[in-house]
């Protein structure tokens, strides 16, 4: 990192370029927000800078590109990976002021949102217009718009409705040298240049930063039924059972808007902490469909074992059901001081064998790996919980963690689904592209990296490796 | 170019490397089949390879490479844009041996098929195990996978389920150099490096050649649905009263599977070539939907003045009604030798000035335009009708063609949705993107293809402009 100057004079220079106002410095309180993520990686940012429009983007990324300094842009800070941790670097906090959401448009099917919009706050919005916006990362109350651009979210709905990238039109980005652009044009169907808008999707801020966006939106699941669409569970007394389940309603071509496993020890972790009054039972999942397919959708449930099963009463019941999934993570956190989120993805065909595995991890290391994620994808999160202020609790965790990510990849999977890389995963990463895709293409996401950003100021150091690719 | 090889001593030079059988040299009847395509573009190709694996096409790929020898990949060449065209290349034809479906997974939802597969014969053979995959341009009796990855193709089901792009999981590609690699995984979810695929995607086979495709699949409308879909017209005598429709069916939040718009000219010629039987309106709406949802859009329909609407009567009545749109093209050709399908797409609310403009320009010059598309997505083709034997209906629909995409892309729209830009539309694209996106967009992807292809070898004076971008 080629970064050298005093935190005091960069803190004092961009002010003198941007204005007070929107400079955060690290004498006041509230910059204690920005030296965490949700993920626990540490952070220690020269400056928060606060933009209130694209020009102020691009003014720091000039002063920033000039002078080779690192630059990360934020929204909740909600990244399980450390993508959004930086030492000496600034900040770009989107969710102070670019938070507005510009247009909604019920004809063209589009919302053009600012970077700092809550996904909430949108879903909420268009709620109000009958509209829908489906990717649901369990972030959904804090996370970003630009945050799940970056990252390239995906949730509880992408094994009907794909992530985030499937939903993106078009971007207003500012690039390294700040230069401001649009890419992509907010229409269903353009085939004018290079599809740089997915290039950028998923990028975690290595490549330029967005500052708004056209996304797709789409008539609610009922509407889109034209029935009555309802969330359900089904329980199970063993997780084998679950799993052929899962497998079972894909190989019979029902397709659920959404598909999600949880196990006995998340489930109670859940239930312990937020009072949801779930009945606990060894694997549990949780499904939403018509109301057309929740009869064939029970039938291959029981058919593989099910002992029993709740259908929400009403929308509000159905979101209970709903909230005991999404705060999973929060309830799993509770169950000692530290927990890494693994995010590993496997074929559908091969989850058993996955479960198998994490189990045994688990014995074998001494440590509690509860499970629930997305199952209707492979998309299932072992949490790895330990006790951060033991060293050798910390290390078993690591040992297990790293041992579940390469046997995940050995079944075909991939060392990420939807958390992303960050700084947690670049050297699984980096085995997963060598091993799987070969030094070319290693080389070609290297070389797009520089010729986005030639001074290496975006997020240096995270998602793609700076290395040959070869193991050192 | 840089290509100054006799074209006898380059046929006998690949056939010394990789075999007679697979080497079509000029002298051959089946080489006239590679000397233009569906549009008419011509092509003089040096020679045809017909490689039977990757390796042959990773042999080729090095061979021209070294030499700098112009490599253009071509599968049904049912381009409408010029995209295979070459004069004095190495044209490389998937079709005739890479034509084979791998594997269907019935499990992880995905088709693996090489590139020379015919998109029909994948959707019958994915129908016999319940599954679809959507993306259906017109061409889908001859297109190949191949095609309709470096197109991006769209076709009827856009509307609901995206271009092809959303449906394409991981590649098996050749980069310009010889050297052979995949791109992405077969998982619905994979958050591992830059999404190169989607990059390849659409590029019209300027950046590597596909040599076979993971391709996802889903169940058919009428599985996810859980109850019967059905395909229907709706019939108006103003074509006004049917674009107020669409923005009605949109606004209303309705989504049919399918959403086209046949005007009265273009709908006569169909029936006049191929006999479908079907009654011609002014326009027509041509859609499928689930038996829930007919009777709402009928009703929008109704409300917007429809006189009429049919109903089919089973699949096979629907099938009917299907190959009334899906034969459009060939229709519309048979009106005189000459058709430019213009490709244009507007934001939906703006089709009525569109349509508007496009029936004021026929009267303008001249000639016939008549009119039918993608309306839900607002991808309606105008087909300029001209007299090829004559250069002032040339030059006349040369000036329609003009006119209709600058009048579009001044409405919020776009060059082309689907047909791509080969030859055909690279001035345009060019002014696009200059006026929307910048000069610093059109200098990434310059620089993205001299990345993926130093020596210019692949589809060279396609797709992307070569030149700074600013106007000649």
């Amino acid at each position: 990192m080629t970064f050298a100057k005093s935190r005091e004079s960069l803190g004092s220079e961009i002010e003198s370029l941007l204005g007070e106002d929107i400079v955060l410095r690290p004498d006041k309180s509230s910059f204690e927000d920005f030296k965490a993520d949700l993920g626990d990686f540490a952070s220690e940012p020269a400056v928060v800078v606060q933009p209130k429009t694209a020009d102020h983007v691009s003014k720091v990324l000039k002063y920033a590109n000039d002078r080779k300094i690192p630059v990360v842009a934020r929204g909740a800070g909600t990244s399980l990976t450390g993508a959004t941790s930086t030492f000496g670097g600034i900040v770009i906090d989107f969710s102070k002021y670019m938070n507005r959401i510009l247009s909604v448009d019920t004809t063209n099917w589009y919302a053009h949102c600012e970077a700092g919009v809550v996904l909430d706050d949108l879903k909420e919005e268009l709620k109000k217009k009958g509209f829908f916006f489906p990717p649901d990362p369990a972030s959904a109350p804090w996370c970003t718009i630009g945050g799940i651009i970056s990252e390239n979210s995906g949730g509880m709905r992408t094994f009907r409705y794909g992530t985030v990238r499937n939903w993106v039109l078009a971007l207003n980005v500012v690039f390294a040298d700040g230069t401001k652009a649009k890419l992509g044009e907010p229409l269903p169907k353009n085939r004018v240049g290079y599809d740089l808008v997915q290039l950028v999707c998923g990028s975690e801020g290595t490549l330029a930063l967005v500052t708004d966006a056209w996304l797709k939106i789409t008539p609610t699941p009922e509407e889109e039924a034209g029935t009555p669409v309802k969330k359900f569970m089904v329980f199970f007394s063993s997780w084998e059972d679950a799993v052929n389940s899962i497998v079972g309603i894909r190989s019979s071509r029902l397709i659920p808007n959404l598909l999600e496993f949880m196990g006995a020890e998340a489930l109670q972790s859940v239930d312990d902490s937020f009072e949801i009054g779930i009945p606990v039972h060894e694997a549990t999942l949780f499904m939403e469909a018509s109301d057309e397919l929740i009869p064939k959708i029970l039938a291959v449930c029981k058919s593989n074992g099910s002992v029993d099963n709740y259908i929400a009463k009403d929308e509000k019941d159905g979101e209970r059901l709903y909230s005991a999934r999404a705060l999973l993570h929060l309830g799993v956190k509770s169950l000692d001081t530290g927990v890494y989120a693994e995010d590993a993805v496997v074929p559908v065909d091969r989850l058993a064998d996955y479960v198998t595995f994490v189990k045994q991890t688990a014995k074998k290391y001494g440590v509690k790996i509860p499970l629930a994620g997305h199952a209707g994808d492979g998309n299932v999160h072992p949490s790895i919980v330990y006790h951060k202020e033991s060293k050798e609790s910390r290390e078993s965790a690591d040992l297990a963690f790293a041992d579940i990510i390469r046997y995940a990849v050995s079944l075909g999977g991939s060392v990420t689904g939807e958390h992303g890389i960050g700084k947690q995963k670049l050297n699984f990463a980096r085995d997963q592209l060598m091993e799987r895709n070969g030094p070319k293409v290693i080389n070609l996401m290297q070389e797009i990296k520089k010729l986005w950003d030639p001074n290496n100021i975006l997020n240096p150091g995270k998602f793609v490796v700076e290395d040959s690719g070869e193991k050192s």
